[in-house]
This record gives structure tokens, sequence and C-alpha cells, in this order.
């Protein structure tokens, strides 16, 4: 029986290379193992496994009687909706532990770095298995993402130092250009409708029993979004009453001067203030030097929520 | 400020070493760190402290405002009762993934493994660090004695070879003389109560909501318990009203043959045949070949419960 290696509902480039390095990993020691996903590919997903010439895992929603091994996220909102019945074997991850739990043990890497992929590089390690070429790279690409080119504030020295072991491997050597050459196709939103915006990078989350969505986009330019923030708004509202959801927020991160506006449809706009000490104008605030929604964003929505 | 490395209530040897092995581990890497326990020892972990020289480790049930370790349980109904104003930097665990969440991301160390030590001397090894010969000893004792001298179906050949890898640095030749001598102690119940009898290796499950008691005493001869049977009895039946649980167990194992004569007082007896496919006779059945709650009880009940 394989072994499927699945990252969140709605995937980064993060959890799409996770599961494909994770598998390839788990096969070299011996286990069987299928890389899937639970959504589709993001255009800078696309673009890593295009130029470095992998498949897109599996797409698979449903795990009922299989095998699992999660990567990126330990919170059920993110799990396939069956997950209760499945047999979760190990989880690697860098986020807060989520609510997520097992009737029988299992193993779990769960390090406070910058990215999945940085631990399962010290997983190849451990287990003494050489990475091939083509696999670094995306593993880089992994880290170059989910650490926007190291400036994120979640990023350690060990996502530093793993990335330049990876590059050394897959005989890149200028990570930088390859960083930018990533952000560049990120960044883009050209004929991009509002929802695929907003759902671009997005995660739900389960605070004090409301659900939360917050959606996160990078650009070198935030000018680019403000003649679209009316209609960004407005999907926002409408994808917050169809989901039943408390709040939805998107984040437009400038990592160039390193600072976020972040827009909120709530349905109680105090809630932001709570958490950020700052009054929504427009259903906008800018947060200077708040680039992580991980580390910047939610544990303060959640201290909000909480009372 | 120290960071808190401390273990489940009602304590056992592999809690209590490994809060003393891995708050050795933090302070050679750095980090300012404190053993604590939340309850007594039991006189096995007495005998092992006593017998290579170590302390028992501090005694303390509040931690609000505090950086905290835990290790060997990840469930909140083991944790200290202000464990959600804490702050949770790391697990080290070997059972199954509890409701324990955080707001922000940690690191955990959790394997599919027979003890806790095992997973620290891993992590000595990946920082680098020698363990020093009586540290190593405590770590091989607390191995011996949740692996039951490697009888366990929980045990691992990580679980031995690491064990001998300790031994070494320890400089025991002979392992399972001292894992008799071990037992020897931990078997005795001179002198015990039935209160102490039942939480000298006891443990609060949350099963579908409902509170689930399970201790367990191990010993090479079963016939000790035979005419403190009923006392055990009232004393679960006192202990299960007294704690509004919905079942009482008391594990009696025989290590020699192999099997566990399994006590229980519950709500509604049904579960225990629903979860063991066999009826109770005044309130006890046999196992034979169960020797772990963690893997051969725990899972059966939590299915049971889930209906």
């Amino acid at each position: 029986m394989p072994i499927y290696v699945l990252g969140h509902t709605n995937p980064d480039s993060d959890s799409i290379c996770a599961a494909i390095s994770l598998s390839y990993l788990l096969k070299q020691i011996g286990k069987n193992s299928i890389a899937s996903r639970q959504g589709e590919c993001s255009d800078e997903t696309k673009f890593i496994l295009e130029k470095f010439g992998f498949e897109e895992p599996l797409l698979k929603k449903s795990y009922a009687g299989e095998d699992l091994f999660l990567v990126d996220f330990s919170d059920l909102n993110q799990a396939p909706a069956d997950i209760d019945k499945a047999n979760i074997l190990g989880i690697v991850d860098h986020h807060k532990l989520g609510d997520i739990t097992t009737p029988v043990p299992l193993e779990c890497w769960i390090r406070p770095v910058g990215c999945t992929n940085t631990i399962i590089k010290e997983m190849f390690d451990y287990y003494g298995i050489n990475i091939p070429e083509k696999l670094s790279a995306i593993m880089l690409c992994a880290i170059l993402s989910d650490t926007v080119i190291y400036k994120s504030p979640t990023c350690t020295s060990l996502d530093i130092k793993i990335s330049k072991e990876l590059a050394k491997i897959a005989k890149i050597n200028d990570i930088k250009a390859l960083g930018m050459e990533m952000f560049m196709v990120k960044s883009s939103i050209k004929g991009a409708s509002a929802k695929e915006l907003i759902t671009r990078d997005y995660k739900d989350f389960n605070m004090s029993s409301c659900k939360v969505g917050i959606g996160q986009l990078e650009s070198v330019d935030l000018s680019i979004f403000k003649e679209r923030k009316e209609e960004l708004l407005q999907e926002m509202s409408r994808y917050k009453n169809e989901g039943e959801r408390d709040c939805v927020l998107l984040l437009l991160t400038d990592i160039i001067n390193e600072g976020s506006e972040l827009l909120a449809v709530c349905e109680d706009d105090t809630i932001i203030e709570k958490a950020f000490g700052k009054k929504l104008k427009n259903s906008s605030i800018y947060l200077p030097g708040v680039l992580s929604r991980k580390k910047q964003v939610v544990p303060f929505l959640e201290k909000a929520y909480k009372g």
C-alpha cells in the first residue's frame, strides 16, 4: 500500500515541492510512496516544476483508508475532508502545531524554520540519502519562495545554510537571480480574476471557533493593486458570506519596502484594531515591517479572538 | 528566562529522565534550562536517580508565562492546568499526537519508537554533543523501563541500537541485569495502598469527550495481585466517581508470560467488549500478548468510544 505525501488545500510551492521531495526520500528508504496534492498548482509552482522537469503531483482529494505523510500543515481545516478515516504516519511542518490528532504513534519533524523543504533536506542527511540535482533545485526554489528570498522574518540561519547546500548540489550559482525569476511569475496579476488573487496563497484558520480566511499576495510594487482594490473587497465580502467566515483578509505585501497593506472584510471590524492597534480606513490598514502571515499576522489575530 | 523541561502529570521514569537529559542538552547548546516535574517520582525512578547520582527535577505545577519544552506527552489532560498561558517551544514524544496546539511555530521531535530518551539520544547526535557517563546510564534505564527490557511491542530496532550505544558510554556491560534490578523495584507492591497502585503508572485520556483513566502495573508474577483484587476494584470505583470518569482501567501485566489481566470499572461495561471482543467477568478479562497500554489498549478503546 503506497504512502501518499500531501500538502494543504490550495497548495503553495513549498507544499508541492515537499510532496515530491519527501516521497522521493521515502522511496529511497524502501517505502512505496506517491506525491499528491489537494488542489491546483499556482503559476509560480508550475514555473518551478517546468523549469526543472517535474510533473505535477497526483490530484487527489479523498484519502479514506490510505496511509499518509502530511507536509506543510497540521491543521484539520487544511486537511482532506475524510482525514479522520486515513492513517497519518507522519507530519513534516514548520508552522504552529495545529489540531490534527492521531490514534496511534507517528513521526513529526516540525521545526520553527522558514520552509518545510529545509526540514526535508535534514531528513535526507539523517537517512544518508543523496539528493538528485533537479530535485535539489526545486527544494531550493521552495525555500526561496517561502522565505521571500530570505527577507521574511520566518527565515532562519538554517534555511540560508541549507539553501546554499542545495544550490551546490543543483549547480546553481546565482541563487538570488533564480529567486527574482520566480518572483516575477508569482507577482503577476494580469488576467487573474479577483477570486483567483484572493485564493492564490490562501488559508482558512479556526480562531476561537471562528473561521478566518487569510490570503497573501507578494509584489515588488503595491501600486498594481490600487485600481483593483474595490473589486477585491467586493469579492472578499462574497467569499466571506459564501463560506460562513467571520473574517476574510488579504495581505498585499511589498517585498522591496518590506511592509503589507491589509485588506479586511469582517463581521466586526474592531477585531482588526484589537489585533494590530489601528482602525481600518476604507477596509484597509498599512502594517510596516509585516511580511509574514504566519509570524506577524496569525498570532495577533488569534490573541484578539481569544479576547 | 529559563526553559522548563517537563513530562506529564504523574511522571514515569522516561519523563523524569527525559526532563534531565533534554535540559542538559539545551544547556550545552546555549539555552538556559531547568528540568522540572509535575508530580511525585515513582520508586523505580527514585532508584534510578539514586543509583547514578542525580537529584529529582524541580517539583513545579504552574507554568504561566514560562517557556517550555514538553517531553513524553502532547495531550492537554497530561499538561499543567495553566499551559494555555505558557509558551511551548518544543515537544519530544513517542506517543500518538495529542490535542495540544500552539499559536506560533515550535519544534517537535516525535517518533514512533519505544521511549522518549531514544529520541533525545538522536538529538544529542544531531547537535554533536557528548553525553556524560552517568546521564547516559539514566537514559538507558528509561529505555529499559519503557520497553519492558525490549519485550514491549512498542520497542523498535532503534531503541535497541541506541540503548547499546548508551550502555557503551555508561560502561554498563550487562544491560538485562540492570533492567531486572529496576524491575524488582518497580514490581514491588508491598506497603503500597490501592490508590498508590492504581495511580503508580496512570494516565487520563479524552476519548470522544469521555474521560478514561488507565493505570498499569507490571510484574513477574500476577498472583501477587490476587488477594488485593477486590480492594483495587473498590478503589477504582471510588476514583472513577471522584474524577467524573467514564471508565477506570488497570492493566496487570505479566512480563514473563507476556499478557495482561485487565480490571475495569465502567459506566457501561459493553465498551470493554466492543474494544476487546470479550465480556468482563468479575470486572476482569485476560488479554494474552498485551503488554503495551499505548499500542494494544488505547487505540482499541478509542475506536470503541468512537462507535
